[in-house]
């Protein structure tokens, strides 16, 4: 038989296909670069993936087999994904509330469920339940009107953080209001949508940490060390693991309040909690963190750990979402520094992938076939190592370095 | 639009594609588990990557997004591969020398190329190159008859170890001869299909250790730690890394061996030199190490650097093919063991892993998506730790017990 006779690849078409052995596929609703990264612990594992995407150019859809082609907002897509696959999980929140519903009641294994997903997809809702089980928030209100905004500032101070309760992302959907004037187009255009802002006292902060944990639907849970964020205009640049100089006492309570939340929201899968450590700005007796943000699934703030940790962000939530018996979190080396990669003005990046890889050769790159678009996350750099706080400053040094080569920010 | 108006994947037909950004595409030839691993690192490098092989249930082909049909016999298929691609590269090296020349003639990038592949085909051509250069082999010489073999025993003392020159692998092709009579039904095969025997003396030897170097096409080179590798029946069951308690200046020696033959040979990838430590069976003056095998791609005894080194070889290979500088082959922690999985007599592997995952959660799985068939190599698994002898004890335990577990041979 010669070449022509062959279709193109094998899996054109025809029904889903458990791989050999018995063991499971994994749908992604999403293709970017989280569904991506699930990908190297599958191999491994012998886990079968396939993912929901709108284009063959998607970041996950380079790298899989097997796209069920469609937006996560198309029903009819997201339930082909649901029957070809034993369990469903997510890149993203921005899967309508009332799909998930219709998916769940239809018998699709959904995780995190949609029960829990709530709480990642409405910012009030997770205001209102943290608050009702007594975990540390910044002071916050439901606003329909100026007037509310108004009386939230004075009473809390200015500037005011103002939030959309659904679809907000790396900064998208905060705004911060120095005045009432500030708030007036969002308050507007809410009063139009028919749903309340969260209002938030912008909390007075020394660092923004950040906790991952891993929580399986028999309730085993797994928590990765509390690490650094640190974010410049919203994005996050750059993670620290462990955060640098935290107090255990404090690590320790911070690590409780994440696995709290997984257990009381029954989340499955990975869950990220963004803190606010306020230090003493408090005053006694206030928390020394408060919780920021909510994510139920990899996250940003753990990429350290697909070089850094024995078990991945990515093997954990793969493992959670399946049940399995959840790996073990521990670090690999006393310090591990990440550094996003953001887009630049020029997209031919594998010439200066090149200079990157020959100046550093433990550095671990790992980009995402994304188009460049200016400030666009296009990739990260990790880099780990053991020592003190001069080893620590080399790592970040060496990770930003990177990351500025790649971005077009430094040339040598 | 709804689901049924999409094509099932999106990759199902038309021309070959390089990634976003400039990235390259690699094709592999075969699609086994060497290929299969190759696919983590292209993930994280944005590079494409694709195989070719025989059967969509191939250990590769289940993961990679693209595979080009055809055997590594089949000159159209090889064409079609090389034409889709930057850089070819192996998964084995049973590719027929003449579709080498003809693939190079046409312009093909191959690598290793065919100059160099040919002593990893071809164990007398190997053997009188490595001669040559005055690098250690144990006695040796081309038999035809059985005459020969004879006189080879009575030279070098029996028993005799027959190798056919080409074809080899994991002990097939090699025939440990007591006398002369064993070798008769090999040397007849031998004379009708035309080309000669290899004859070695069994070489008395304390251990097997294996040297893994990569080399790039612009000559840069890196080495992993000598490992120690455990054979039962002719098979890898274990290795161990780095070979506890190996003399550095055997270590440094074995090295150097390595890189003389990557460069000598122009070999570019990866290649893996397995070695006997004779200790003093040789008596003074006699080499410590004498060379076994030589393999030019990514090797069983090199599957600890996927979780055990800074770079793993899988990477590296990548790395080396497209003439990318070289990463940081530095292990990431004292020791790591590799014990292969090999397949029992019941393939549900899905419920005796879930088993070994609760068992150690440290523990790294890698399985193949391979049938089982009892014997086989359907995975592996690794474990990394830090201290002296005992650590490295425990360590060899709990890896020996998640295969034996796996396989079946033991239940508890």
């Amino acid at each position: 038989m010669t070449a022509q006779h062959h279709p193109s690849v094998f899996r054109d078409a025809g029904p889903p296909r458990r791989h050999p052995g018995g063991f499971p596929l994994v749908g992604v609703v999403g293709a970017g670069q989280l569904a991506r990264m699930l990908v190297p612990p599958a191999v491994g594992l012998s886990l079968g993936l396939r993912v929901l995407g709108e284009s063959d150019g998607d970041s996950a859809s380079l790298v899989v087999p097997q796209t069920v082609p469609g937006s996560h907002t198309d029903l009819h897509a997201l339930r082909r994904l649901a029957g070809e696959c034993d369990v469903v999980t997510f890149d993203h929140e921005h899967v309508p509330a009332a799909h998930l519903q219709e998916l769940a009641a239809s018998g699709a294994v959904l995780r995190p469920d949609p029960g829990a997903l709530r709480y990642a997809q409405d910012k009030l809702a997770m205001r209102e339940r943290l608050t009702a089980l007594g975990l540390p928030c910044p002071p916050w209100r439901a606003v329909r009107t100026s007037a509310e905004v108004a009386a939230f500032g004075a009473e809390h101070g200015w500037p005011v953080v103002l939030k959309t309760a659904r679809g907000g992302y790396d900064g998208r959907g905060v705004l911060v209001c120095d005045s009432v004037a500030d708030a007036q187009e969002w308050v507007r255009r809410s009063n139009a949508g028919g749903s309340p802002l969260l209002a938030e006292q912008r909390v007075p902060f020394v660092r923004e940490l950040a906790v991952l944990v891993a929580r399986s639907p028999m309730g085993q849970a797994a928590a990765w060390p509390v690490v650094q964020t640190v974010q410049e205009h919203g994005i996050c640049t750059e993670v620290l693991a462990p955060a640098p100089g935290l107090d255990a006492d404090l690590a320790a309570g911070a690590t409780a309040i994440a696995l709290r939340i997984a257990g009381e929201l029954d989340v499955t899968g990975v869950l990220a909690v963004e803190l606010f450590e306020t230090g003493d700005a408090g005053g006694a007796g206030a928390p020394r963190v408060v919780v920021n943000e909510l994510a139920m699934r990899p996250h940003n703030s753990g990429h350290w750990t697909i070089d850094g940790a024995v078990t991945s962000q990515f093997e954990q939530h793969l493992r959670a979402v399946l049940d399995l018996p959840l790996g073990d979190p521990s670090p690999r080396a006393d310090w591990t520094v990440m550094a996003n990669v953001l887009g630049g003005d020029y997209d031919e990046l594998y010439s200066v992938y090149r200079h990157v890889l020959a100046h550093d050769p433990a550095l671990k790159v790992h980009l995402y076939g994304k188009a460049v678009r200016p400030g666009r996350k296009i990739g990260h750099v990790t880099v780990s190592g053991s020592g003190g706080p001069d080893a620590l400053a080399d790592l970040r040094s060496r990770a930003r370095h990177a990351a500025d080569y790649i971005r077009g920010t430094v040339t040598r």
